[in-house]
Order: C-alpha cells, then structure tokens, then sequence
C-alpha cells in the first residue's frame, strides 16, 4: 500500500467510526464499578450507600450512552432500564457464590470466590453485559465480555442465556456461543465449547448453539455443537467428549479414552 | 429480588468482610513487587540495594498484614517469616530459568525467559503464594495465584507442592489441583490438568489430586486425574493422554490418535 | 541459599543486564500506540494528522533503542525501517478484519471487531512483532507476543510467517510455533497448537513447526506438530485432530469421536 493511501484510510475511517461507538475505556471502567457495587469487596472502591451509588452508575451509564449519539430520551431510558436488573442480577449472583462453593472442595470462603474466583468473575459480567445486550446497546456488550475473557480465558457470548446456580471450575478455555440455552444448575469445566457446527454468514439469526438444560455437568475439553442439539436434564458429559447430536436427560456420556502403555528402553 | 432487599444485602455483606480480607489492590502490588526484588529486570522498578529493599518489603506485608486484623507481633512474625523464606525461593527459580531455557529451542537467553515467558512468571509467583499457603495467611495465596493465571492463563492453586527445575512451556489452559504433588525436573505444556477425580466438598482435606515424580514429561493437552494417581519416575505421558490410574516409572503412554482422512468432493 | 550470596546474585544480576534490554513498560506502551495509530478507535489515543504520529511513533522507538544500547546511526536506521512496514502491515490487517467479518455470523460490523475480538488483536500485535523480529531487534517481538498472549490467551511467536485474510475465532490455548508457515485464507479456532515434535535445543535453527497452505480450516483443539508436516490447500482438520504427518490439498481429516451413552441408575 502506498503511504498516502495508507495516511488517507486511517482518516476517513477515524471520521466514520466518531461519536458511533462506545469508549472502550469509559466501559470497562463502568463494568468495574458495577462488580464493585454489587461486591463491596471486590474491587475496593470506597463506595458511598447502595442507594446513592446506585443513582450514580445510572447517571455513568448515561454520559456513555449520550457520547455513542444517544438522544437525552432514549439515553435516560435505556440507563434506566438497565439499572432496574440490577436486584434480579444480584439475586442470580448470590445461587451462583453458592452453587460454587458447594461444588469446590479447594473454595474456603463465599469471600474467596467473590474475590478470587474467574469463573464468578466471568459469570458477573456475563449476567450484566446479558442485559445490555437484549436493551440492544451496540458494541458495548461485547466490550464487557471480551474484558471478562481476557481476565479469565473463559469466552460467554452476552447472547446466550444461562439460569440461576451457574458453576464454572477454573475455566480457562471455556467458549458459549451467542444462541446457546443453559439451564439453572449446571456446571461446567475449562476448556469447554458449547458451539456452532456451521458458520455460514447469512445464520446470524437462527439459534446454531446447544441446549443445556437444568442440573447437567460437564467435564473439562467437552465439545457440543450445534442448534439442534439438546443435552438433557441430569445428564454428565464426560471431559473430552464431543458431542454434536441430542442426549435423553440422565445420559452418562464418555469419551473411549483408550490408552497405550509401554517402557522406555534402557539407555 | 426487591430494591431494599437488595441495597440491604449489599450494606450487610460490606459490614461482614469489613477489615477481615486483605486488599486486592495491595496485594497484587505486593507481587508484583516481590518479583521485581528477585528478578530487578522484569518489572523495571529502581530498586536500591537488595538488603534495604528487603526491609522495605517486609515492612510493606507487615501493613497488609496489620489491614487485615493481625495484631503487631502476628504481623512482624508472618512477615518475617514470609521473607525468610525468599533465598530458597530464589534458589529454586534459578533451577526453573535453566530448565526453561534447556528445554526450549526457541528461547535464545536467560533474559528473555524471566522478561518473557508466563510459564516463568506463573511458577514465580506460584512459588511465593505457595509460601503465604504454608503460613495460612487468608485468602491473599489465592489473589496472587488468580493474578498469575489472569496474566498467564495457568492455574496452580498455592496449595500444590512442585520440586525444583520446573518447565512449563506456553502454558496457557493449565490446570494444577491444590493437593498435587510434583517432583524435580517435570516439564508441562499447555492445556494439561493434574486435577481432581471426584468434587465432594467434605473431601476438602484429604489428597484429590496425583502425585507426579521426578524428571516426568506431560505433554499438550493430557489430563491427570485422583489422588490415588502416582506417575512414576522418568515417564513420559503423551498429548490429550486421560489418565485415571497409577503408571511405572519408565513408561509411555500414548492416545490413540487415529483419524480418518478422505477428500472433498469436487465442486 | 545462604542471604550474603542471595543479595549479592541479585546485585550482579542487576548489573549484567543494564542497558541491554528493552524497556518492558516502554515497549507494551509502544505496542498500544502503534496499534492505536492503525485503528484509532481501538484505544483511544487522540490522535494528531496520521503523518504526524507517523514520525512521532518514529521517534519513540528510536529512544527506546537507545536506551538499549543502540547508537545512533542504527537506532535510525533500525526504527525508520520498521515504521515504513506500517502500510503494508496495515493492508494484510484490513484483509484479516475481512476475513474474520465472513466468517463469524455474531460478527455485527466491522468495527466491533477491531474494537472488541480478541483474535484480530493477537493478529494485529503478531504482524508488528514479525516485523520487529525480522529486524533483529532482541527481547522486543517476545515483550510484544507475550502482551498479546496475556491479553488474548492467544500465542504466536514473532517468528513464524502468516499469509493475508487470517482469521482467528475465539482463540484462547492457540500456539504457533517459532517456524511454522502458514499461507493466507486460513481460519484457526480455539485451543489449536501448530507445534514443534522435537525440542533439542539443538535444533534452534532448523524448521521445528508444521506448514499449513492456503485457504485451510483447522477446527478446535486440533494439534498439528513437526517441521516436515505441511498440510495442503484448502484441506480441513477437524476438532480434536492430532496430525503429525503431511496431507494432501483438498484431504479432510477427522477424528474418530466415539462416545459411550448410558443412563444413570435411578436413585
């Protein structure tokens, strides 16, 4: 490319992309606070009472909202909305500390995990950038969600939709994709992938992940593709299965891990 | 959940951790800085002289420490004692630097491995969180072992023990339970799991998870699962390996890795 | 280890590297500003005229080579070098950004991938490190992978060469190895290794890492090893696939995931 060229297209696309797209640092900045507003001790800003912070995130969201070209009804709407989920957020929140410390032997404290853990980490932003996604907010949901997989490893699209007593163990790996239907009470394993089988541009709209529904487990290195597969209630999917087809509830699926052992010669 | 409910829940739950927890903010500061004392390159600090910053150190736990709720002589001694154990630590790390650079035909200087490679930091700061586990200081092992798998995306819970001469190439994805046993001269790659078989919470103080002797390699992808599992010396355990049971010294184990190849059809 | 001989292995330590490395705070700081400088949404940088942060990101790299010990004669040279590969750096990124908009249907716009996929990032970071490393520059292009690495769980090493339109889909536990040759049009998912069979230290400068050809799908988890291993055009390896010999243009290669199922007992 010559250098003119090169010069020209990084200003054309400065001017097209201005006052269209939310800032980058002012989301994660809000994303923080919001984690720190639901769990004081998370981030360790000195927060002022729940109420007073509470009316504060709203005004925050706001000024993002309006620097996007958000107009002041619609900014004030949207802000509104969104900080109304807030109590049901924090309610899914609280089974998921739970179903956490109850699946983790290592897990000391409820405070451990709310500040140590990254599958809870993943699964709070992941809860909040949820409802910002179904407000319709552009960009912004996935701003919240690739900040949480580049803390955790773990990849949840806003789009999928995931019941209460949610439990991620370690986590690094794990990827959901943007139509996946995950039930209450599932945990899952690092390294999973609850994904697509196709990827043809023109399936933006139709459902191309699993269903998960209540009460399944699924062991590290997993893979389960597809719309039309669902994993039934109870079921246990085995560390390094792969899965691209439907499984009755109660299902026990296991990878054939055959191995081959033999001794080292001699030197 | 109602709003009161809900601004009444998060009042209560920042009064219940209120000076019991250590500081997030601080404590990472305080690794950070530990590694910079031991290895001055890596996080380019202006150090003074090692034995004044040695003080220093002390004296910046000490705080932490008094923050939480230990009183005077607790502090002093768990912060004397924390940095007692930093020349064995050093020592160790300086077997890790050769092993590492051993290992790897890509790695051109010892310098480059303690600026660069995260399987180093990962083993750094598992080192000194290890040494905070052994002291019992709540939760603070674990912010600096989630701080190292942020960065790094490896997982060693401060719980495990690892001899010395440690490799971890790439690393990204690895999994290393909190009962764990490692012996000297082990090289681990990426997305490998020495992990637990079975996840009863009342099994929080019995060993969940294998033991690995000396001189054993693991390579990408295998997972390594109970407490009853002992991989015996100068084994070699194959990629994407699942391995549940106890193997000799001196074996290799391989997965079948059979695959069918056919060619597309033409269009 | 004794203390006397702690303290004073740190000091020479000190000494031994001064003013031979790069600065690393300097150096990511570097990495941002380029990256800043292409897509200037990316970071937010308030960017003056393009060509004047063209010279000016010229005159940050010449003193961060000085700093390390360059004079300036080469300083010049070296960094006036480098920033001329910008516009050709620049057009194989926009192919890239093409390539990942077809490929992923939650893709919505062309800018929310530059701002907020993990996969272009990497991509984006490992273009300037190759150039750096082809400019010999030490310690720099594995402060840059490494950056990238931490942020993205994404590991490509500065060494290996990558063709146009290269499309990277959630990414985390993907290694590209130092050698390896991948040609353009091909998309890589998550948790694939284009690794090295052997790691003699020996072999340093010999090719260690797989060729991939043109317009190849290596699907998740699959494991591709060995510098003789070449896998030719418009071939597909599927999830999970572990290859360490050459295929055919055209071939489709899978691996057999049997799983077992069988129903849980009732309680």
């Amino acid at each position: 490319m010559k250098k003119e060229e090169f010069f020209s297209q990084i200003g054309q696309f400065k001017k097209r992309v201005y006052r269209k797209l939310p800032s980058i640092k002012h989301s994660i900045a809000f994303a923080d606070n919001l984690v720190a507003f639901l769990f004081p001790v998370r981030l360790e800003i000195i927060c002022q009472k729940p109420e007073k912070e509470f009316e504060r995130l709203k005004l925050e969201f706001n000024s993002i909202l309006m620097a996007m070209g958000y107009n002041e009804e619609n900014a004030f709407e949207v802000s509104n909305d969104f900080m109304e989920t807030m109590p049901d957020i924090y309610a899914n929140l609280i089974t998921d500390v739970s179903a956490i410390y109850e699946g983790d032997p290592a897990a000391r404290s409820i405070e451990e995990i709310i500040i140590t853990y990254p599958g809870f980490l993943a699964t709070c932003i992941y809860r909040l950038a949820h409802e910002l996604y179904k407000l319709q907010v552009p960009v912004m949901p996935r701003i919240f969600s690739e900040y949480a997989h580049s803390i955790t490893g773990i990849d949840i699209h806003p789009g999928a939709t995931i019941g209460q007593s949610f439990c991620i163990d370690h986590g690094t790996g794990i990827v959901i994709g943007e139509t996946a239907e995950i039930g209450s009470h599932v945990k899952i394993y690092q390294g999973v992938t609850i994904g697509a089988l196709s990827i043809q541009k023109n399936e933006t709209s139709i459902k191309r992940h699993p269903t998960i529904k209540d009460h399944v487990i699924i062991y590290a290195g997993a893979t389960i593709l597809g719309g039309n597969t669902t994993v039934g209630e109870n079921a246990i999917i085995g560390g390094n299965v792969w899965l691209i087809e439907s499984v009755e509830p109660r299902s026990v699926v296991t990878h054939s891990h055959k191995v081959q052992i033999r001794q080292k010669k001699k030197n």
